[in-house]
């Protein structure tokens, strides 16, 4: 087992990453910008080292710098958390090459992950369900129409050099194929230089279902069940539930069995999530994360595991020690990401915390590196909080989710506390109905009714 | 179910029962002193009302003012908590007289389980052992001898009128037995005018091992395992654990169904702890307490139950609607009392709470209305929050114990902190090896080493 481990990151998971090391008796080293020496991780660590100025690029992204902290503390591991260097694989080779265990997966299982078309290669490879599509650029229309034709329409023509949703449209019959592929040629041309096109399946009402893995790579791997993170906006989680209220034991078995089955056959090691587009009962590989997710907590609230834990044991060389068969999955929960923002607009709050009340008691667990007097720094990521939630069924959970919120005093910021309340009365969320639009259509909603009253008023 | 629930009680326990009901849809209204005006379980409370001033006898104790409460805000149930009212038997009379429902058992098996020797006696008849001994006052020295020699040496000879200790003298054989008799009949008949004794075993190292039991009066009953509460200072708890670390499953089984079949038997009704004394593998009835207990939350981290609104339930009349073979025990659970006193001499420390921060994360629950600027009154019992752990393992637990008190930070008054803090340092709680005197004995030491210390200096 390490003797010290640096977390190199900052936050509600420095914090998190701490937890987990002080209970396995492991040294910690907090390392942090100029912006976040009062933070909670700082002041709770056995030892802390200033990498540079608020800047991520010159702090927590700094590998000169945490190298050298890494060094001058005598740490023998590092813990990137999520976000920051937690996927880049050059960091993991430089930990490696000064003799330093990087507490996540290999640098080569990294890039390969990093690289989305190899990575979809290579999950289709491995037996997961992938998006089907042309493999590669479309040469013509015969080529568009054959291909359109087998997959079943609609169809999502995109740009090969796309993103941001240009050179992006939908053709719903053989009428349209054409005419779809023209005007994504023309604005993939025009945006990018560049005017290849491919074709994929449409998903129009997709839920985001991702899985959770552990394997050691050392041939074993489990699946512990999967998270439903369709409440979106932007792109950001906002709420994620584990299990999914749309799986049925059968789909999950089915599912998380090929996934544990692909990472043990890639020698994976550590933790990681396979992420998927779920509709009509079928599942589509988006991505595969090599890291720890911010949700990660409604996994062991169900799981009963310490996942940061696993990966810090995985990291020391430790076999997983359990198989599939020891997983059970208990009760239901449900993660809330307080961040500090304007609950329906969005913009950052940052500021000082005036009063603070966490709620407690049965159920409810906050992974939150909040004090009072604490200032929440403009410069990085605006989640101050996870509320999670367990009760033995989603109904239990999501009663003790409003009495939790109900609790939650936090003064001083805006946070999208008040969101959640409201969400909580939505017979679509009561019943888990929702996918991947839905909070951005409740959020339109909301708007186009406030500006309804507004102009009658 | 009832619409509206009072809280006859103040503190942590007020802001349980409060979440418990919030988490049933029910609305709740809390009652309090003038000292408690501020408590958080009256700011979170639907609605409140002043009872008396911060006398417990003219407020929390105050059975008309408490029915008055009621009857102004319509609740249809009481909830008594734990000590004030909980176990008085004419206040549950005084409700039902009122179609008021009192949240816990009958008042005739309160009264029942109030009376310490009908207590006994019914528990004997119901095939719980109890401490053999004389079946009430000894006539003279061959009666003694006789009852001491089938006990077995040593036996306690107590004052039938006695308490606190007076009156009461163990004999390690047959040749001490008349001379302790007499002793003892000399300092009862000084002390309490009356020089009646009898003899009971003498237990040198007992533990104190209590089965929390659920009972719905409609014939069903389970048992949810024990706790082990040996870690006392003059009878207060202090630590308390769930499951203990001295009983075995079959242990645990053999006595658990004694207990649950008992309790089924007497067709109690609601949440009930039936307190033994345990040595050399045998138990001893102690008493029955006919209400929710202080330490009710670590049976709840391993049952995944939520007692409080099992009381409820059962009190509106729904069945169990589960047997003993639905119970299960996952993990290790562990409460400390964080009391506003003095760690090492227990002198009691009201005061204003000038900083607060508890802890949080994975497998770590408090339950306590403090929150920062609140005032600790100087009025009642000192217990302030508990902070409860969970683990995998009863290792897990001591570990995330040690780092969660490590995190919490409560300034303005002294607390009990310091004293757990050294406590998991100790081999003999480490291995779990304690009984109800390692406590007295752990402080005694620590006082004379203090004292040596002192003197050396």
């Amino acid at each position: 087992m390490f003797d010290k481990v640096l977390i190199a990151n900052r936050g509600e998971i420095a914090l998190r990453i701490l937890r987990a090391c002080r209970e396995l008796g492991i040294a910690t080293v907090a390392v942090h910008s100029t912006a976040d020496e009062n933070a909670m991780h700082v002041r709770l660590a056995d030892e802390s080292v200033c990498i540079g100025p608020p800047s991520a690029s010159q702090s927590y992204l700094n590998i000169p710098a945490i190298l050298a902290a890494c060094e001058i503390t005598g740490a023998d591991a590092v813990h990137p958390g999520y976000g920051f260097l937690s996927e880049n694989a050059r960091f993991a080779d430089i930990l490696a090459e000064h003799n330093i265990a990087f507490i996540g997966p290999s640098a080569e299982h990294i890039r390969l992950m990093g690289d989305k078309i190899e990575a979809k290669r290579t999950a289709a490879g491995l037996g997961i369900p992938v998006v089907p599509g042309s493999e590669g650029a479309i040469d013509d229309n015969d080529e568009a129409r054959r291909i359109a034709a087998e997959i079943g329409y609609p169809v999502l023509v995109k740009a090969a050099a796309g993103g941001g949703g240009r050179g992006m449209k939908v053709a719903y019959s053989q009428d349209e194929i054409e005419g779809v592929l023209q005007h994504c040629r023309n604005e993939a041309g025009a945006a990018f230089g560049d005017d290849a096109v491919y074709i994929e399946k449409y998903l129009a009402k997709p839920r985001h279902i991702e899985i959770q893995v552990l394997g050691d790579g050392q041939g074993n791997a489990v699946h512990l069940g999967e998270r439903d993170c369709s409440l979106q906006r932007r792109h950001q989680k906002l709420w994620e539930e584990a299990l999914s209220p749309a799986l049925n034991d059968e789909a999950r078995r089915e599912i998380g069995t090929r996934v544990a089955n692909a990472v043990a056959e890639l020698g994976y090691s550590g933790a990681g999530t396979v992420e998927f587009l779920y509709e009509n009962g079928q599942f589509y590989f988006i991505e595969m994360n090599t890291r720890l997710q911010v949700e990660h907590p409604v996994t062991e609230m169900i799981t009963g595991l310490d996942l940061v834990q696993e990966q810090i044991r995985i990291a020391a060389g430790s076999q997983l020690g359990y198989g599939q068969e020891d997983i059970t999955f208990d009760g239901h929960a449900i993660e809330c990401r307080i961040n500090a923002e304007n609950a329906f607009t969005f913009a950052p709050s940052p500021g000082r915390i005036e009063e603070l009340h966490p709620p407690g008691g049965l159920g409810v667990r906050v992974d939150s590196g909040l004090y009072s007097g604490y200032s929440v720094p403009p410069y990085y990521d605006s989640l101050i909080a996870k509320l999670i939630v367990f009760g033995k069924t989603r109904n239990e959970c999501l009663m003790r989710l409003r009495r939790a919120l109900g609790e939650y005093v936090i003064e001083g910021v805006q946070t999208t506390i008040p969101l959640f309340n409201d969400l909580l009365a939505e017979p679509d969320i009561i019943d888990g109905h929702y996918d991947i639009h839905w909070l951005e259509n409740y959020l339109d909603r909301r708007r186009e009714s406030e500006a309804g009253t507004a102009q009658k008023a």
